[in-house]
Formats: C-alpha cells, sequence, structure tokens
C-alpha cells in the first residue's frame, strides 16, 4: 500500500537568528520578556492584550515534531518569517540588513530542514521549507534575484514565502518582472500570506482582542494583493504558480464581481486576456478555512475557471474534484493554540474534519488535499 | 395561474432634493456639469476619472420603470441615497441639516412611490422605498428613532437603507441600541449597504479606475460593519431583520474563520450566546454577486448556520434550497450601465443567469429569489 502522508503546508517558524533578532529591538516588530520571565511577541506598540505569549514552539524543532506528532501531520512547509497583524517580514530592516539576514536565514532553514528526521523508509524529509526574499524598499532586483537562485539551489527549499508589499508599490509592480521570471524559471512555489492587514480603524474602538484583525483583516489584505491579476503578472508569467494563505482570503467569493466591475470599466475593460475568473484557476490555495462549505466553495472556483478562457466554449456545472487538486492542507501552527487544555488543537482538528467533510469530495480528492496536492506541487517523490 | 413578479431589492434612486443639494455644493460630494454641458457626479475630490455621468436614469421615475421593463423587472425597492466608495449617506450634513433632509426624503419617496404605477392588477405597487436615517455624529438618538417611526407610519416605505458608520462609531455602538430596538418592534427591515470601502491606500498606485474600491473595497466594508454580531446586536435584538448587499460581502467565505478566531481569543471567546456562524442564518442577502457558484455558497452558508445554534444537535450537509429563502435579487441600477450599447444591461442579465443555474436550486427556490422572497420579507401580499 503506497504511503499517504499528511502534510501541512502552512505553518511558521521562528528560527533562532530572527529570534535573536528580535529581542534585539527595543521597538515593535520586537519579543520581550516579561516581569513573570515570560517571553511576548509584539507586532504593534499598540498590539491588543500587549502582544502574544511565544515560546520554544515558535523555534525549536523538536516542539514542531512534538506538535506534528500528536497530529498526524507527516511533512511539514516551514517557513521563517513573523506572523503577524501589521507589520512586514522583514521591512523594519534596512536594505543592506534585509538582504544579508534573507540569505543567512535561508542557510539556516535548509540545514534546520535536511537535518531534520526523514519520512518514514521513503527519502523524503519531514521538514521542507519556503525561503524569504529581501524585499523592501531600497533593495536591489538583483540582490532579490540573488536570493532567488539561493533558494533554487538549497534542496530542501521547495519555494519561498512572500508578503504583499513588493518593493514597497505591491505585488503589481512591474519592477517585481525580473522576480517573477526568475521564479518561474527555477519552478519554485510561492506561498502569499498576508501581514497588514487593513487601516486599523476599521475594527472600531471596541476591544475585540484579535479578532477583527485576524479574522477579517488578513484575508483582506491577501484579496487585495490580487490585484496582481489586474496588472497582467499571469499573462505575462503564466506558469507561475502561487499558492494563497486562508483559501484566498476573500478573493473566490468576490471573483466574479471583480470580473463584472473589470468588465463596466473603460480604463481596464480591454487589459486582461482572460475574464479575471480564469486567473482563479492558477492559483493554490492552502485549505486553512475551517469549514466544510468554504472548502467546497473554493474548489468550485477552481473548477469553473476554464469556462472563463478566453474563446471557452465549457458550459455546465464546475466539478468540485478537479478544483480540490489546487487545495492543501494547512494548520498555521504555532498560532491559534487552544485557550484550555486539549490534546488536539482545535484548530488542526476542525481543519481536518473540514476536508474531510466537503460535500463532492471523494476519498481521493480528500487525501489529494491532506497531503497528496503538496507532494505534486512541490516535486518530492517517495 | 399566480403571478411571480421579479423584484428588485437593490436599486438606486436620487432623488431630486437630494440631487439639488449635491448641485449646490463646491466640494465632494457634488454634482458638477462639464464644460461640455454633462453632469458628472464625484464622490470625493480625487475620485478616478473626475467621476462618473449622470443623467435622467439617477432620479427619472420614467427611466427607472423603462430600464424596469427592458429587463422584466416588476417591482422595485428604491433607496435613496447616493452610491459612492467613499462618502457617507448624509455625512456630509449637519446634524440638523441631515434630520431635516432624511425627514423630507422620507416623505419624497413615499409620494414617489405611492403615485407611481401598480403592478399588473394586483393591489401591490410597482415601486416601493426604504427610507433614511439621519445617521450622523451630534444627532440625537431620539431624533433617529422619530425617522423610524416615520418611515414605520410610510405605507410604501417598507423598510431603510443604512450606511455603515451609525452616529460614527460604526455598528456596534450601544448607543444604536434604542433604534435596533425602535426598528425591530416596527418590523422594518434594515438594507446595509457600503459606502467607504478601506483605506485607499490599499489600492496602489495603478490606475485601476473603480475596480478595485468596487469589486474589494465596497464587500470589506459590509463584512467589516458585520461586527455588530461580534458586539451581540443579534442576541440582544433576535428579530432584526438585516439585508447585506452584494451577497453580504465576504462574510459568508469568512465566517468559519471568524468563528475559529472568536473561539480562540480569550477577550471575546464568552462573549456570544451562539457560534458566530449561526447568526448568518438570521441575515439576509440580496443575490447580486454575478455568479452562481457564488449565489449557491451563500445559500449554504445560510442553511447551515442551525448546525451552529448553541446546543444544536443538527448534523450533515447543509440543504442549499432552505438558504435561498433569505436571497433575493437585485440589480444595483443605475451604476454598472454596459460600457456600448447593448438592448439588456450586462449586469443584469448576469445576475439573473446566475440564479437561474444554481446547482441545487429547483424552479421554486429560483422563483423565491427572483421575486416571491421578497415579497414575503417586506409583507408584501398580492
Amino acid at each position: 500500500m503506497s504511503l499517504k502522508p499528511l502534510v501541512d503546508v502552512h505553518t511558521h517558524v521562528y528560527l533562532p537568528r530572527y529570534a535573536s533578532w528580535l529581542r534585539s529591538r527595543s521597538v515593535a516588530p520586537k519579543i520581550m520578556s516579561t516581569e513573570a520571565g515570560e517571553e511576548r511577541l509584539l507586532i504593534l506598540e499598540n498590539e491588543p492584550s500587549g502582544g502574544r505569549p511565544v515560546g520554544p514552539q515558535y523555534w525549536d524543532r523538536q516542539e514542531k515534531l512534538r506538535f506534528m506528532d500528536l497530529h498526524g501531520i507527516d511533512i511539514s512547509f516551514k517557513r521563517r518569517v513573523p506572523y503577524s497583524t501589521a507589520n512586514p517580514w522583514l521591512d523594519f530592516l534596512s536594505a543592506k540588513d534585509a538582504y544579508e539576514l534573507a540569505l543567512g536565514l535561508n542557510n539556516d532553514l535548509e540545514e534546520y530542514c535536511s537535518t531534520g528526521p526523514s519520512y518514514s523508509d521513503s527519502v523524503l524529509k519531514r521538514l521542507y521549507g519556503l525561503g524569504l526574499l529581501p524585499l523592501v524598499p531600497g533593495v536591489t532586483i538583483d540582490a532579490i534575484v540573488e536570493a532567488v537562485n539561493q533558494i533554487a539551489a538549497a534542496s530542501h527549499l521547495k519555494g519561498l514565502i512572500m508578503g504583499t508589499k513588493g518593493i514597497g508599490k505591491g505585488l503589481d509592480d512591474e519592477a517585481l518582472d525580473p522576480v517573477w521570471q526568475a521564479i518561474e524559471a527555477a519552478g519554485l512555489v510561492v506561498f502569499l500570506h498576508p501581514h497588514y492587514g487593513v487601516d486599523s480603524s476599521a475594527w472600531g474602538d471596541k476591544d475585540n482582542g484579535h479578532v477583527l484583525p485576524l479574522a477579517l483583516g488578513f484575508p483582506f489584505e491577501t484579496t487585495t494583493a490580487t490585484r496582481l491579476i489586474l496588472s497582467g503578472v499571469f499573462d505575462r508569467f503564466p506558469s507561475l504558480r502561487i499558492l494563497l494563505a486562508h483559501s484566498g482570503g476573500a478573493l473566490p467569493q468576490l471573483s466574479s464581481r471583480l470580473a463584472s466591475c473589470i468588465d463596466h470599466d473603460p480604463v481596464v475593460a480591454s487589459r486582461l486576456k482572460h475574464d479575471a475568473r480564469f486567473y482563479l484557476g492558477k492559483l493554490y490555495f492552502d485549505a486553512v478555512a475551517y469549514g466544510p462549505e468554504e472548502l467546497g466553495f473554493v474548489s468550485e472556483v477552481v473548477s469553473r475557471a476554464k469556462r472563463f478562457e478566453a474563446g471557452s466554449t465549457v458550459q455546465g456545472e464546475a466539478d468540485r474534484r478537479e478544483g480540490s487538486q489546487r487545495m492543501l492542507f494547512g494548520t498555521d501552527h504555532p498560532f491559534f493554540p487552544p485557550l484550555t487544555s486539549t490534546e488536539k488543537w482545535k484548530s488542526v482538528v476542525e481543519n481536518l474534519e473540514a476536508i474531510a467533510s466537503v460535500p463532492g469530495w471523494g476519498t481521493s480528492e480528500k487525501d489529494g488535499v491532506r497531503g497528496g496536492n503538496a507532494l505534486s506541487l512541490f516535486g518530492l517523490q517517495m
């Protein structure tokens, strides 16, 4: 019987080099020690609840493996960047520091993964990484492309993680075209993850903890970042593979509205080769949406994309099974820990149960979302 | 055979009193005349493309009826407020002016509808209105409740339209509780419609026309406004009937994430009586999403809500047919006119085709969304 690993494509790690950098800082983002001897991660100076407690689960490999074992996760894709509601990956650094730290962290992560345990008796490791680019204002495009090539050459880094700001003007900045080109040529996967949310005035003045920036702000930012579609990035780089965090945020539900608004606006109506909905079929989506209806809907939106290719004569209902092939299980660990002691984490159990109960997905589709699709996307063969 | 009217619940009118006010202004929002003799509506001083052309379709009843006839629309619910990406309903007015204008416009709209044509041989009119409240900072709650009562007493006004700002602090402001109470007691429907979008820095510096603020900003705002759920408004006023514009924006797709974020945040985890997803079953959604997959998904999210009532033992797949009963056809007229001359408007045809092709909806559900649900919601009997 062939192995069917459970693969987590959305999990975070704060490598020691990165954590040390955060500890050395006096303004957010920073890691600070409380009087009780606890460490807290503060992303914004005015963050709700004074930041969040952090500990070994943020950086210790054994802790990550323990979490994986507890939840039956065989393989994880690490990202090395801090999770936050408002602050950029390396944007708090100068171009020089960002460049050096990116290269250093990419080396660290390759080592973190390559020296880790293997999966079962296979040639696969249990840990793989997504590298980091020095995407800050003032950095040269050559330096970014150098980091792309570094990642491509590291055998345990299978892609890269990216925020939404590019080098300051967002991902629809044509200055990034050589970066997309290098990523596409190297066959690396881009994991697009939010970081800023939206202007905090949207949340009002009530204390709702982190709920609104996390539940709504993050997905809004990811959705907005897809204005790279509107700028024609996928027309210029049709083989680019972008994986969207949190099941694409609000993009699937707003995609027909987006297409209609484009069609009705003289400024952009003729810009793209295809209806906007076509491009959703080129994207990948993690399955971090906490509900089966959401996941089933995303798979429909991917499946229907071919109807919207220019000149298409495809009609009829979208087949959810086809779209599921671009969806991949994730946990968001070490975030969303349970509030009270439980054996397994509710957030993980919810996402696994959601996958298991999507109407219209058979066993083969569910196995794909749990792991098979990740192995294909990242080119991992057992 | 019983009549099955097509009812448009999302359509806009600029009553002459309102248009005159806008023409008198020198700063946005304003209606200005170009040298070519054309009138343009400018919502923001820096609006893309210098505002949008406006004409009789914005205020003339005959034009509205002509549009309705062209698309087979039997009954329309008018709203009297300007559509924009950035500016509030009456927020540009002082409390005194807003109060007086709200009362005046409510009278105008009652007359506009009551003196209009009847539908077929029935006792129904072809035009009904949604009134307006003077929701601006500095107004007294008594004055707002007075407007609620005025609307309740006007036989052709069946509800009211509301932006997302409340009296300055949003719809989760407890100061609004007497307003919700009065609305609930009068049995009026609240149509919640966006107006501000999000901070325009989210859209970057490329010229994408109105696409991003309209396609994404509007739905983001509506979604954010549902923080009224998080404040317990539906726990305190369980019979309140709120209809969300644009099929609820991103709320359906983010609702399980919202529930999970609430569950994992100590500040709010114990605040509400039910899981956040329960409250989506208390909402109504217009069917202005331009795609059948989106509509089908929204109906699933409504249908599943009962699974999330505290203590519920309901399990199993959501039945889309049940959820469809809270969805209602709309056009967004006079916005989204076709760019080139066509007989029917693409935006209207798309929404009708979407309703007609939702998988899992039968003829009875589709007839409901096209008109039957609106008759029930607004208490219109033939």
